[in-house]
């Protein structure tokens, strides 16, 4: 009787205030693992459940129907055998069911979590693409999903793999963050079918991964690559919504099935293990959304397990043996026998880009789908670092609801079924109306802090955000007088462009903080329709430089109208030459189109038209699959333009007919680009053929089948045309097996005449260099067929009414490679990039405020930090701390100057706060850096970059080196 | 911290043995039900599962991909919610997962038991069919249920109500079972689609049903149509299999319904409750096979009952309220409502068949659907009985495994997939493969039980029960010399014809147990095929009377063959009169067919034909719907005829063709009816439309539309065509509408001329009499199209190579009504209908056991009882008791002096034991009868019957009144 009492009360003790109780040390990480054999083939079941946070349902409809369920019975399926084991890895799901527990249920969790029963792998808030986000956006989203565990389930919950069985491709930043993140591998599922085919040959499905060519081994990770994918061996799915025969071990029954089932494993097993390194092999016991009555699919687990003792199996001698296991034990069983044996794994250095399953089938398509959604994302992680900053400047907490909730609908973002436009259309419908409602929130919330700030009261100014002034709608811009709140997020100043729809208004009035007039510019409106129900779209547009924005602060404009009528200027004919003396372009008087740009010193040739590929049948949400040899302008001839010259700009609006327009410009106050404005859309893919639009630059550099892209945002890759580095390629697919995922910039360079070109994007596109000195870059795509992986749905946005065109902006920076002689080329793109990535934010009030203007610019930074570094995260973290990353902005040899290490002395920073101690954290802020001990393997040998050692709290001193990020939690005091 | 370790452990305490704990005086029944208010409309709401034991899967199948996971997570999700109810119908499941269980879990189930969570309802071993079931299986299988749920959790778990939701039609039998049983209540869910109609517009979904024109109240059972069939109400399936809504409480989910779907159910429930006569309405919530994942249904309808508590909806001025219910606590809060109110229940006599969905379906095809399970059951039935009367003169205990097997099995037959034959082919080939294995195992067991009481030593003869001889295959028979024992598990002696197939021998001698020689005859086999793999199938069949078996004994007969070569008499020329002097039957010269038979001192002209209805395309396993109109013979023109005679038989072989055969004989030893000993098929579908065959008796008779057809083998019941007792008819299906349930016997009467016709058959069939004088008995079905009622299989046994063919026999009595001046027609009837139910049983050996044949003959009733008493069981039960059934076999006024009361003494009635005390318990056995203490309903006064009183358990007399069945556990000693 007291041993059945011992026995219950071991998964049912509470503590008075209802939180887990968490042991003092409990034996979790490696050492809660199963013992392996050396003598066995140890066959590692791993279940789990992939969990889509959205895709063919939304969020709400998955969590609601399915994942509550996965989640419930599994726990209570661990509950009744400790053998048993489950990997969780969205957090996103798992907050939703955390919050509806019982204490009793959490105490179980922390139970099963400190006994190694339940391990969370990745646990970031989804389990992210790797194409098409921006590594700030990553960082965030694994910092959320991190914290969430670590706050509620402590240490025995922190995650030490990488998991990311499903995105369609992987990025080796994905890999670097990984590392960074203190993980100790990484799994997945989707590579390139010849990869895959020469890695089973070669016994490379596991290998050493560096992410990032400026860190070193701090950016290595073991890889493993899953045998199947990430689901069951055929025939050996026992979920509930699985028709596969049971096990049945009822000898008296006429179904009794478990030596033969038991045998049909084997030889599964027998054939995987041919193809990887040690003696463990790991088994995906899992699929998507399985373990909604988990009981079902471990009751046949345990029953296997058992059919395997007692009918014995061999492999090489080897009895096999199975278990339940986790993926980070089956990394140590890995670690053990490479160590033991000193076995070499392949070392890689660059990514598994693009993904194709079959000769005609990559997916490179989701690059581009639902374009308009991509960048929505990109505006949401700008308003989102907008906001923890004046969080911070405003004292704030971390449980600020309104921030919380756009970080979990960021997090939600990175989904690879959400940016990657890969989802249902009212999947995707509603993606959106979560991130307009969390924007909203948050504008207010920001909104409030900056009124206070400008105010010194708490009087709320009522600013919006004006997200529609992409269609020319804006309701605070509407009347005589509006005031602007234009906020920089980065950490040194930046010249913005400010472009607002205006109503019938020509001739106004705009004061900066310090009382100057500003020059502005009326510009008719590029577009002419609206999708917005609640808000008219202006005929015009009202553009001003907001000059020297200060670094994470803000400055204010006052713009009212004048009485006076504005003369709208007709403009000449066009010129052949527009912009100004040290940068310009030149349309071509007979095509209408670009003929040549100068920047930098140097002019070169070069035109840029939209054309489109006609989609084959097979191409869809994820795959692109073009009309072999067929592309088509989408103008017909040569396309009228318009010469539009002011005080802001000069530029050239292009029309091409139905299809498009596109405004090029170069700003006076900020010459560093080029400026394509282009809106693209409705396509009409009424004759059933689905169309694919690229903007293609041509120029007669020689490029030598080269061209880069960049990674997630971060250090530059290069491709080569038709070729791969780590198989053999068959190029029976010429444009879509050469596309890449642009996330900010892809660039071509001509060594012998030293010029370089580079399209940085303001959203991930796909992009490819198909001939010798071109790039595209596909901007819209509208499919007449589902391609057949999954969603069910051809990619068609126009017959929902939104979305149907895309209006995008690519900024051409061209010039030397070693640039204007200030900064190198690439220096000046990774600024470019930087500031379009992250731009700075308007607010927007039409409330007469003016008599509450008392402070009319803010910096929130008292000194300047150096050029290669930005303070990639500053926000409210705990009672007076703050989660601060340092990022070195350049990698090695970019730049004879900005690429060295650097130090920054963080002391007296801030404006409005002070740092008394600085910690240092693993990148996602879960563990101490000094904690962070990662197994060891052989090939991945420190060179250059330091071990993390125990920094001194009270050093406030950062040195970064190219390409670093550093995580610290500071402790503050606010002056 | 106490607390919780206490909360804990009342679901987990074990003692010591590993057995449940049960309380001593624990809160179960009516005590434990949720209290209902009376000024609100009362929501009962059931969860439960419709586990069909087979059905689409075998019944394993069933059970390891299906109902473990139903239990295992209904137990789960109970011990989660105190306020959660199930309810568990199916023991053959419910054993099948208790004996997997831990002890920890079985505690668990008893606690639930106990406090009224999981509540056991029917439970017995399956949920039986109505229409194709003999009582005396009924009986059993509710007993075999019953028992395995009162040994393992008690009387807590003593179940309340008939739960026969899916039968396809209900019989009068089955409620007067129900209520001996001592269940309250009854629910079902089919019933015609005009009664329904009508029932709903009387407010007369719930009635009084009175299962017995003999017993009186003791048979009347409340009884309540379920509104919904059996279902959830539409768009409120939360089970995991169902794509329905589910709940979503999250206020901030965009996907948030509460609100909106208690609403919608609200209106649901005000619809219902018009229809019902109190103010409780009982919402089932559950379907086929639920509850796999039962965590999700629970929790769903967790958050209506608190929707419910949240939005206040009302019907008539009554707050809605739901809860958890059980149909128990449904029954009684109704109860309560009527007892308050008095309000009275239509009283109903006549039963619920046939069940038309539609005017054009009706579900009367099933009645005879694979012919060759339903004779198989009746063997396997008869064999049970003999081999439980066997076990207890062996001094076997409860724990016989073979025994139980073939019991689970048998239960497992009469579900209402199975006995109904409306599963699918490989469900029904597991059915016979699994009571063949059971019959196998049985056979063995009571042959050498058998071998011991004959022999006096252990040796075993290794007896054979010669299953196919049907098909004319024995391998025990096909030497020179074999010993056949004919055991007659009935109370009276039986003269039995032994009929088996031999191989070229002609010329025998058989001994009887007095040594004396008995007479035989040789024919040729009706059969010449084979669907006996391992087994040869004889040309030749001997037949010989077993003159006198004794009640519940046997005689040993020997069989040798002789050298001389017998003479193969040739038969005359078919002649006009065939039989003997009382009992004969005249052929006609012309057709070939029976023209008059004479038996019981009348003559009766009347033809047999077999003849075919053509299917239409929604006739399959369940249905039947012929072409109007249209009926055909199944022979060309005249059939031939040849006589064939002998000291056992006289007879007449008419072929009909390739369809079928017919052997029409008299015995001379047993003139009590005519014997139609027929083998139809295969049918010929080849033209596309399906074959319906019947055996069809024409006469002259006056018979008024009329007709009677027995329930389950027990009374009569008078069917007027196209007609119905309780609603209008409409007779849209002249053929089919007017088919019933025939398990054992079909009647005629013309009471102008005092002349009664019966027809007994050997199996159940549908049968029907559709013009006055006419009676047809359905034999044989092949349909070429699936009829739509979820089995998704058409009816053609032909393409699988067994059941082909379907051989059975039909036994006429005819004469007046009041008899052959010994006993009335009725009492001849029911003789030799109990004859053939359960006939002598043939145990077979070739082995030389000459030597061993220590006592050739045996009666295990020391004194006759009387004609009208049969011992309906006898089985072992516990140490030093077994269970006795005795029934009165006739109904009031059948007989003049067989219907009267009678009294048995039981004292010294046994040959090998003597019974010393009786307890008299409820029909099932699992209830001293002193307990039962049932609901009392307004117009269900006490008649002629008297309600049980204690009894002394020295009394051992027993009387019975007509058709009343006791059942008693007595005490006995072996003497």
């Amino acid at each position: 009787m007291m041993l059945a009492v011992l026995l219950i009360c071991t998964v049912c003790v509470l503590n008075a205030g209802g939180k887990p109780v968490v042991d003092e040390d409990p034996v979790c990480g490696y050492e809660a693992c199963p013992i392996v054999g050396v003598d066995t083939l140890n066959v590692h079941l791993i279940s789990h459940s992939h969990d889509d946070v959205g895709w063919l349902k939304t969020v709400d409809e998955y969590y609601f129907q399915d994942v509550q369920n996965i989640l419930s019975s599994v726990v209570n399926a661990l509950n009744q055998n400790p053998d048993r084991r489950f990997v969780q890895v969205e957090t996103a799901f798992f907050k939703k069911w955390w919050v509806q527990q019982s204490d009793r249920v959490k105490q179980t969790v922390q139970n099963l979590v400190n006994n190694g029963q339940l391990e969370f792998i990745n646990a970031a808030w989804s389990m992210n693409d790797e194409a098409a986000v921006h590594y700030q956006s990553t960082i965030d989203q694994f910092t959320l999903g991190l914290r969430f565990i670590q706050d509620n389930l402590g240490k025995c919950a922190r995650p030490k793999v990488a998991w990311q069985i499903d995105p369609f491709g992987h990025s080796r930043e994905q890999a670097s963050i990984s590392a960074q993140m203190g993980f100790d591998s990484m799994f997945f599922g989707r590579l390139d079918f010849r990869d895959h085919n020469r890695r089973l040959h070669d016994k490379a499905m596991e290998l050493l991964w560096r992410g990032s060519a400026n860190l070193g081994n701090a950016s290595d990770i073991f890889t493993s690559v899953l045998y199947n994918r990430y689901s069951n061996p055929g025939g050996f799915c026992f979920d509930i919504a699985c028709n596969d025969q049971v096990i049945i071990d009822d000898e008296e029954s006429p179904d009794y099935n478990l030596e033969t089932r038991v045998k049909n494993l084997a030889n599964y097993l027998k054939t995987q293990a041919k193809y990887y390194p040690t003696n463990n092999i790991l088994v995906t016991m899992g699929d998507d959304f399985r373990y909604q009555a988990a009981m079902i699919q471990y009751m046949n687990l345990d029953l296997l397990i058992k059919g395997f003792e007692e009918f014995e199996h061999t492999y090489q001698d080897k009895r096999i043996k199975l278990f339940y296991s986790t993926p980070s034990c089956y990394t140590k069983a890995v670690n053990d026998y490479v160590i033991a044996n000193n076995s070499n794994l392949e070392l890689k250095t660059d990514d598994f880009f693009p993904y194709a399953d079959n000769p005609n089938t990559y997916w490179t398509g989701y690059f581009t789908s639902r374009a308009a959604s991509k960048h929505f994302e990109r505006q949401g992680n700008t308003l989102l670092q907008v906001a923890k900053q004046l969080a911070v400047d405003a004292q704030e907490s971390y449980d600020n609801a309104a921030i919380n909730s756009l970080k979990e609908i960021m997090g939600v973002m990175q989904h690879h079924d959400a940016i990657t436009g890969t989802e249902k259309q009212h999947v995707a419908n509603n993606y959106h109306f979560l991130l307009s409602k969390a924007v909203k929130n948050v504008n207010d919330e920001a909104g409030q802090i900056l009124s206070t700030l400008i105010s010194g009261t708490d009087e709320n100014f009522e600013f919006d955000s004006c997200l529609t002034a992409n269609v020319s709608a804006c309701s605070q811009t509407q009347g005589d007088k509006f005031t602007v709140v234009v906020y920089n997020p980065l950490s040194h100043k930046v010249t913005a462009p400010i472009s607002l729809p205006t109503y019938d208004k020509t001739n106004w009035h705009i004061l900066d903080p310090d009382d100057n007039t500003v020059d502005y510019q009326i510009e008719n409106s590029l577009t002419d329709f609206s999708y917005v129900d609640d808000a008219q779209t202006s005929k015009t547009t009202i553009q001003f430089s907001a000059k020297d924005v200060p670094a994470m602060g803000f400055k204010v404009y006052r713009v009212e109208a004048n009485a006076l009528q504005h003369k709208i200027k007709k403009p000449p004919n066009p010129r052949v030459l527009v912009g100004y003396d040290d940068t310009s372009f030149e349309i071509s008087e007979e095509t209408g189109l670009l003929q040549a740009v100068t920047m930098n010193g140097v002019r070169l040739e070069i035109t840029q038209d939209f054309q489109y590929y006609s989609s084959q049948d097979s191409s869809g949400a994820y795959i692109f699959v073009p009309v072999h040899d067929q592309i088509s302008r989408i103008a017909n001839g040569p396309i009228s333009t318009t010469l539009v010259t002011g005080s802001v700009s000069q530029g050239v609006l292009q029309d091409f007919g139905s299809w498009g327009k596109q405004f090029i410009k170069v700003y006076n106050d900020d010459r560093s680009f080029i400026e394509f404005d282009w809106i693209i859309g409705p396509l009409d893919i009424s004759d059933g053929v689905g169309k694919e639009v690229i903007s293609k630059f041509t120029t007669s550099l020689a490029t030598n089948g080269e061209f880069y892209t960049d990674s997630n945002g971060r250090e530059l890759l290069k491709r080569t045309r038709n070729s791969r580095p780590d198989y053999d390629y068959s190029d029976q697919e010429p444009i879509s097996g050469n596309y890449y995922p642009v996330t900010t910039r892809i660039v071509v360079r001509d060594a012998s005449q030293d010029i370089e070109l580079a399209i940085i994007t303001d959203r991930s596109e796909g992009g490819a260099s198909i001939n010798d000195g071109e790039i595209e870059l596909m901007v819209h795509r509208a499919c007449q067929h589902d391609d057949g992986r999954g969603v069910g749905e051809n990619l068609n946005e126009q017959e929902y009414g939104t979305g149907n065109r895309i209006r995008g902006k690519h900024f051409l920076v061209v010039g030397p490679t070693s640039g204007n002689g200030e900064k190198s080329l690439a220096a000046i793109e990774r600024d470019v990039a930087q500031r379009k990535s992250v731009q700075a934010w308007s607010f927007v009030t039409s409330k007469d405020v003016s008599g509450s203007l008392n402070t009319l610019q803010f910096s929130g930074l008292r000194s300047d930090v150096p050029d290669n570094v930005n303070i990639l995260t500053l926000e409210p973290w705990d009672d007076g701390t703050v989660l601060l990353r340092l990022e070195h902005t350049l990698e090695k040899g970019e730049d004879e100057n900005l690429s060295q290490e650097v130090t920054v002395d963080v002391s007296e920073l801030f404006t409005l706060f002070t740092i008394t101690e600085l910690q240092e954290t693993t990148l996602g802020a879960n563990m101490l850096l000094e904690e962070n001990v990662r197994l060891q393997w052989p090939g991945s040998a420190s060179n250059d970059k330091v071990s993390p050692i125990k920094r001194d709290v009270a050093d406030l001193t950062i040195t970064l080196a190219p390409m670093q990020i550093r995580t610290f939690l500071a402790k503050i005091t606010y002056t």
